[in-house]
């Protein structure tokens, strides 16, 4: 195991076939996010997926382990994550399903192909680049603010990524729902879907997974909330079940 | 009481301040839709509303029950609704704050005013208008589906109607919700909160309820979930509340 691993980091049990993934606690760790986006993105066995901001790799390694897709492309612009990614890739014995390419999501249709993937998946940095900004250069920086990439970025690239009728899954915070709502129309990728993740039934949303299926017709399905935790405080039994688990267990 | 009503018609009580609503059953009755929204809506008493599409004056009515506006205006295309619509307002005496005006939503600047409004609210026709058509000259046609006006049409008159930084309230359908984030930045009233209306904690939603703000900066804020009925089917204590009554009673 220690062949795998570098200074500081850790490895963590994803709990799903034994699969474990590579974090170092001064980048950006996965966290409930990734786990939902991969539960709410839908893809068939045979399709080729492309996540764009992979990280260390967790979406393509959850991915993998539901039996979604038969390649996955993690596309990271940040070297240190991508190694990480790769080793975890490694570890995982899943160098034949996915690969790990170092290189910029304003370029991702010229680096991984324009028209050639079924599904994008993306969990991109929340925010706007001027929010709170202290270093520009820092991992989790880089990972939470758009300073290397902004939403209409990632979009365009997406669409371009995509075969036509081709299926994007984003999960990101609700405040830039108009934007996100908007910005998907114009890059020709309809919103088809939408999942609001409310922690308690009775506050406001801090998560929207959103499906968009390019060049489809306006009509967008709102599915029923997503709740994560009961009064109680008590992940609800949904949660348990995208987590693998079952209540009380 | 005869004084103010025609054959056919009924008098229903919307059991706040006394206020009555001259309904006819072959013609749009409101619903829930109109309660939710003028609840949702939020108005100093000083400030001039505009109701686009108003039918019976519903939305109006109910405004005044809750002290938001100063004065109303009901734009209603359908001469009998509008008629109806008078009456009411005549019979609950709010004819010093309720002016219901006949004419095209399409033409609502002119007849209305261009920036002279601090609030506009609708509740307009949710159906494209191929979406099942048989009679469009019928009344219930005119009101539920977009055959005398559509979406773009009311959102590009409310954003004449109101002054900068003036807000806007409509409820509408959540399968639009795309189209509606879309065409609202178009019109420069940048959506700034919404709430999706579910009709049980396990289901879509069957509404959403959402406010503009004209020229503002894009940040919206997402609300609680909005739950009509328990498990049980009896409604929540929310609903009751905003019913003006209280659960068991």
């Amino acid at each position: 195991m220690t062949e795998f691993m570098k200074e500081g980091e850790r490895l963590d049990d994803l709990e799903i076939k034994g699969y474990q993934i590579i974090q170092h606690p001064q980048r950006f760790c996965f966290g409930m996010d990734a786990v939902l986006l991969s539960d709410f993105a839908k893809a068939k066995p045979t399709d080729k997926i492309a996540d764009l901001g992979t990280g260390n790799g967790i979406i393509p390694i959850l991915l993998c382990a539901k039996d979604k897709g038969a390649q996955i492309t993690g596309l990271e612009i940040q070297k240190e994550s991508a190694d990480m990614a790769r080793r975890s890739v490694r570890y995982n014995d899943l160098e034949k399903q996915i690969q790990i390419v170092i290189g910029d999501m304003k370029d991702a249709a010229n680096l991984l192909g324009a028209s050639s993937f079924d599904v994008v998946t993306t969990n991109p940095p929340y925010m706007i680049a001027q929010h709170g900004l202290r270093n520009v250069q820092e991992a989790k920086t880089i990972a939470r603010h758009e300073v290397a990439c902004n939403l209409a970025d990632i979009l365009t690239q997406s669409a371009k990524l995509l075969k036509v009728k081709g299926h994007f899954y984003m999960v990101h915070r609700p405040f830039r729902l108009a934007e996100i709502m908007n910005e998907m129309v114009k890059a020709k990728l309809e919103p088809k879907r939408m999942r609001l993740v409310y922690p308690y039934i009775d506050k406001e949303p801090t998560m929207v997974l959103i499906e968009g299926i390019k060049g489809a017709k306006s009509r967008i399905t709102v599915e029923k909330p997503l709740i994560v935790y009961e009064k109680n405080g008590e992940y609800t039994e949904e949660i348990y079940k995208i987590y693998g688990k079952q209540k009380g267990k």
